[in-house]
């Protein structure tokens, strides 16, 4: 996964334009995706798909002609959507459009302006420090020009029509975290799910941030609202911090179920962030009258890591490791509902297990264990549990259930059955 | 508000008589308060109407003539309901008949024994040494006769014939916080009520307490369980220490939830008292039956501080502040029930807030604050809550969120209803 | 029930046998049960009735002919269920066939092998260390043959055909607080049930554990789901240490309420076991299916004591004293639940108490209390509450409730009625 980050990394993307298109493309290479473009204007929703932006070039240069910030060097030099400059100018009034942090002197960082015209550079604090008086070359080759939105999606159909849904966005320029992590480790989740047995359908977006997101959902909402029973939007799955996931609006759907055992599971010590702490879109899907049961799932969510939104998020903030937790994260997930079916016992009272052969035959240590949670299963396999419910009843995760459920459904002891 | 706590004070009030007439003909100076008079002999529920009780003069004088313990100088100093007398004791008989207070021996203690016929004078403790053998002359000309019990009520129409119900007792005599701040605070809310544009109805009255409440109940019941929406019972609003609140039965009511919401805003050290130390009127509006959603609010509770039933609770205790902070208690509660709407947002995923104009134009400190504040109203307005709903759910007190619902209603962002 | 105890004591018994008719001809002496027989190989559920096991002696004796293991000095020397055996061998062979502590060395072990047909012998470890190279007699002189299981029962209808269950069970050899503790408490339980007036009709049984209350629930399930509203499992009742229940399923029965409420007022330090922590026929009657309103109760809980399972446990672990808590505290379950109704005041208002006569007449230390409860009784009478859920409201027991109960009954100023 982290080769494919690299290869994406130097591309410039934006919410529009041909970096996402490159980008896309590259996917492809991978999972059977269709791609769509949406026409600027299109209204969705309370908005409207936006002029598409390129770039081909962009620097400031001294008197002496020297590039002294270079948009081939670093596409975060330039303000995503800046509009087009080719000018002179004196240093006073150049720093009114530049931006750099004094905190972070060797960072560069991240800006946009999607939706006020206007052109700005950003560059590290140093370089800002170095600027002399002068009379410098402003050189911004873009175009912001009626075009279209673009937007990926694959659907891998399961033996019922209910959906999950997993989410990522495609519209950051060279940051590694937030954002490439999210479609990369998405990109090999549906390479897994392709490979799977599925009971649900699958379907996986790649999609522009926010405009992005509302732009799907103003063409799917309906059939969304019928048929997605839990989702998972992929956002900054690739350091090696923090698990994390965002609730939903309300915190208690299946999704916010399934991911708090998933990731318990995965690492005890996991953060549950309010929806008062969202910030990707999780906020188009659980916004009132879309109602998706979605969550949000992260190592270092963005906005809390401090290299967030600056050249510092890095292809070494994102590791093999750190993309492979993410990918076990959504992987288990995904486990977790394939597997959460309600189960019934089929007798009453407490089932012979001796006569079925469902006893260890060699009392080893931890067979006992097996034994107790064996029963502790049965014992609540009254109907009214899904699998993790009755996991999370009796203290054990769904993955130590499962061969036991496998077992117990092979003896005819339960009953499988979905609500 | 003080001076009419002190010109109130020096009334002998009771639960019946002349003192209760008195005080509420001031307070229609000030708000507009019909008077009512019921029988002596009327029955009210589990209960009668009592006989009216008035008293001219009391006092113990020495073998001398002079005046030892004298009516005149504090009200407090008979019991109240006494039975007259003119007799001269010894010092022996007579204390059978005193009450004092050896642990605040300064303090005048408040006695009354309206439901079994006796006399009795209260003293402070040091007056009680004092008392040498000797021949006194005991005197209480007071009267119980047939008359009538006095109460006062007025009504504010508002847009919806739905009532805010506020009571308040008038049956004390010479204390101050328990309980003429209760209606005074009153009769200055009375007076903005009647000012204020209003949605609700609001119902305001003054009665003696327990048989008051009791008497106006079983008048008016039917009306009220089928208008009332959320009532406060209003005493011991006047001193400068806590901010208090008693519970309705079960805490769970519209009352309760506005009360804990706005006690929260004007003193996050606020007590919340259970039911269970209830002890003034919400013992009637809440009993089983009656089930009004009304909820005790005052400043230190009656029964929680030294001063209390006693020539302590003066003029020095209830302070201007004091009476300042309760007024501003009851209004904030009323504030919070007329703006307590429910909110739909109209569209569907996040709205685009910058082509309404909503954003703010100068980035200044606070903005990106109450950004996050729009943003996340918006997110929790999808017409299952009311307002004081999504302020909890998002960590904010309905006064931040006031302004932007007015900005958000001009908009035609949201819609507002009732439920 | 000490004594009874001590006589129980030394009968062998198993979960078929003489050794339970033979315990229950004794408790026949003191209740009127009715024994039931089931024959060999009845199916039970998902079990079969097994074939009954007698031992008339068994042994392991040297070359020289001394018995050094016997069981007529302690049937726990024998493995419950073991089939019979007449042959000499080396010690090496026999070693294969003994089971002792190492960590408790003077305790013999209690084993059984119900299922699986071998034989056995438990002894100390302090025993087997002693036991050198030799050729040992090694003699078990038992029969396992067709025959029945043997359980009793006793009903004693009350005024309403809804039942209280009780069950303990008569399976284990010669240990005293697993299990003698629990037939013995019952029996003694059932003594006072004779006796007192019956709202409830009380069924108790005595059968052996698991086999026997799954034997029990085949025959009678759809009565007992259809009467029962509240049972108990008794079992290690009689020693001197912790009071413990062991809740239901999901913990929320009236059976449940009730134990927590009265092992609250009899120790508020007593343990509340989750049905996680199950062991004996709380198994069967709270399984799916079977769902019974039923909860454990015990001194020490099977598992949680050192001596449990062992030759330990015996006439000195359990005690007079301890007996007489295991006693009380089902006593007082049985209390709480005929006293068990819901309530509601017969007047709107709070109730003049003095015309009534309900005020105590003398003011003494504590008479305040018992006003405030009463009133805070009659606040909580709104006919949705049971009378443990006042008292747990209100934070006292029902035994003070249960005078106040007979005086506002007895005054008209209350209904009692089921729900």
């Amino acid at each position: 996964m982290h080769n494919l980050v690299a290869r994406l990394f130097p591309i410039c993307r934006s919410i529009t334009g041909p970096g996402v298109r490159e980008t896309l493309r590259i996917l492809q290479e991978f999972i059977p995706i269709q791609i769509h473009e949406v026409p600027t204007g299109t209204p969705v929703f309370d908005w409207t798909v936006p002029r598409e932006w390129s770039i081909r070039d962009a620097f400031i240069a001294d008197s002496s002609g020297r590039r002294l910030v270079d948009f081939q060097r670093n596409n975060l030099h330039v303000f995503g959507y800046s509009t087009p400059i080719d000018r002179r100018m004196s240093l006073s009034e150049l720093d009114e459009h530049l931006f750099s942090l004094p905190a972070q002197p060797d960072a560069i960082p991240y800006v946009t302006s999607y939706y006020k015209e206007r052109w700005g550079f950003c560059l590290t604090h140093r370089q800002r420090l170095e600027l002399k008086p002068d009379t410098y070359h402003v050189f911004i080759d873009s175009k912001l020009a009626d075009g279209s939105l673009t937007y990926a999606e694959c659907v891998f159909p399961g033996t019922t029509d209910q959906e999950i849904f997993l989410s990522t966005y495609i519209c950051h320029p060279s940051m590694a975290n937030n954002e490439l992590s999210g479609p990369v480790v998405t990109t090999f989740i549906a390479k897994w799910i392709e490979l799977i047995p599925r009971y649900y359908t699958y379907r996986v977006i790649f999609v522009p941030e926010t405009i992005g997101s509302i732009t799907y959902l103003s063409r799917h909402l309906d059939h969304l609202k019928k048929h997605v029973i839990a989702g998972f939007n992929i956002s900054c799955v690739g350091d090696d911090r923090a698990f994390s996931c965002v609730s939903s609006r309300y915190g208690n759907t299946l999704a916010d179920r399934i991911a708090r055992h998933a990731l318990r599971f995965i690492s005890p010590n996991y953060i549950t962030h309010s929806f008062l702490d969202r910030g990707s879109d999780e906020r188009q899907y659980c916004s009132p009258g879309v109602d998706l049961p979605i969550v949000g799932l992260c190592r270092s969510k963005y906005g809390t890591y401090p290299e967030y939104h600056t050249s510092l998020d890095n292809l070494e903030l994102v590791t093999p490791t750190g993309l492979a937790g993410g990918y076990e994260m959504v992987r288990c997930c995904l486990e977790a509902l394939e597997g959460n079916f309600h189960y019934k016992v089929n007798c009453l009272g407490e089932p012979c297990l001796g006569k079925r052969g469902l006893y260890p035959t060699l009392s080893r240590k931890g067979s006992a264990d097996t034994v107790k949670t064996m029963m502790d299963f049965l014992a609540y396999a009254d109907g009214t549990n899904d699998l993790v419910s009755i996991a999370e009843l009796i203290g054990v995760s769904v993955w130590e259930l499962f061969p036991i459920v496998t077992q117990m459904k092979a003896s005819g002891l339960i009953s499988e059955f979905e609500v």
